[in-house]
């Protein structure tokens, strides 16, 4: 890559922090249109800058583009969702947003196969169940990375969501993407330039969700109890 | 608040994305100097722009600034520290760099009462502990919310740390935080102005955790098999 494509490509994940923040949101219906393997690799890159427990940096990266691969991701998917969106949608059935999200990971589960690149990050080496702590710590070590990816993403412009489905069986997922038994597959994000636009988002408001000291005590509410 | 007074909380968090994700470190030796609420009320107010699942938005924030409460956490890290501290030490007792982290651990573990704010990151809700993917979707709607937090003190020029040794037992933490049940404390992150530096960080090259469509197959690995 010439030096003035490179230039290019590092001004894309230059936002303002708290711009890229506040427009960062779920998108699900992307386009065919190809994504370079430099833009992807420069977001993993930034991913890698997240912290990781004891600085173990024990992550993987998949990046699938073979259509073979993201067909088998994208049948794990379609199961999950088929169980999961029914409750979901009858749950939510007086709910027009969370409907309208319903459609979007519909959309998302139907053209799977096309998304130009699906990530999976992945985790190498045990997770212990107990006690809890040993859980969140373990993915405490891929999450931060996977919200840069995100984050980066946002500002490059390309769509992105973070989803789970596809691995509802670790067995099957492994046996998709020829992990070994010793590296999980945490999460999955499919990137693509994005069919919809980024926006803001609406958020539950921090008075509401800062406890003080003690659970409970939310001295910054404001006046309308939030 | 003054209107200049927000607009220089404001510019706090307009850093460059890619360079507040290329200095980001864990910061443990910190100042006493006070950290205003208005400041602590941002790095939150953008930890709330970050994904949940089902967009849930099920955390809670704890702030603490009481030193009784800080006292209780800080007792828990000594605890859980006096022990893997001990084996983490003899493990990597021919590793310079590592030693020097466990130094900035044990400066922690010794001073954190007198850590200006401590924020503990939770989460409402049963945590199913069965397939391993409700595990990580569980904790993938609480660490992307740690991570802008990390990024936003980082891009205010505060110093702060991801760690889960205070929440060793979820139970004592529960009772040092007056935690429901129903609430799960996840990580912990102690905030101050810094006594050290931001810098560069090291990671392995993206090349080398990058594999395409399979396992093993590193394609973007350079000459020198990086």
């Amino acid at each position: 890559m010439s030096a003035t494509a490179e230039q290019q490509i590092e001004g894309l994940f230059s936002m303002p922090l708290d711009e890229a923040m506040r427009t960062q949101r779920a998108i699900r219906r992307l386009k065919d249109d190809p994504v370079d393997d430099a833009i992807v690799l420069q977001l993993i890159e930034l991913a890698l800058r997240a912290p990781t427990g004891s600085n173990a940096q024990n992550w993987e990266f998949l990046v699938v583009r073979d259509r073979a691969v993201k067909e088998r991701l994208g049948a794990l998917n379609r199961q999950a969702w088929n169980l999961y969106g029914g409750i979901g949608r009858w749950l939510n059935r007086n709910e027009p947003k969370m409907l309208r999200l319903m459609d979007a990971v519909q959309w998302q589960a139907d053209h799977f196969a096309e998304v130009p690149v699906v990530i999976v990050a992945c985790l190498r080496g045990p997770r212990l169940p107990f006690p809890p702590v040993m859980s969140s710590s373990y993915y405490g070590s891929i999450y931060p990375s996977v919200q840069n990816l995100l984050l980066a993403a946002r500002s490059a412009g390309l769509g992105a969501a973070l989803i789970t489905l596809p691995l509802w069986s670790t067995f099957l997922a492994r046996r998709a993407l020829g992990l070994p038994w010793s590296v999980t597959p945490c999460a999955v994000v499919p990137i693509g330039w994005p069919r919809g636009r980024y926006g803001p988002t609406t958020r539950r408001p921090v008075g509401e969700v800062v406890h003080l000291d003690r659970y409970g005590n939310r001295p910054f509410r404001d006046a309308n109890g939030r």
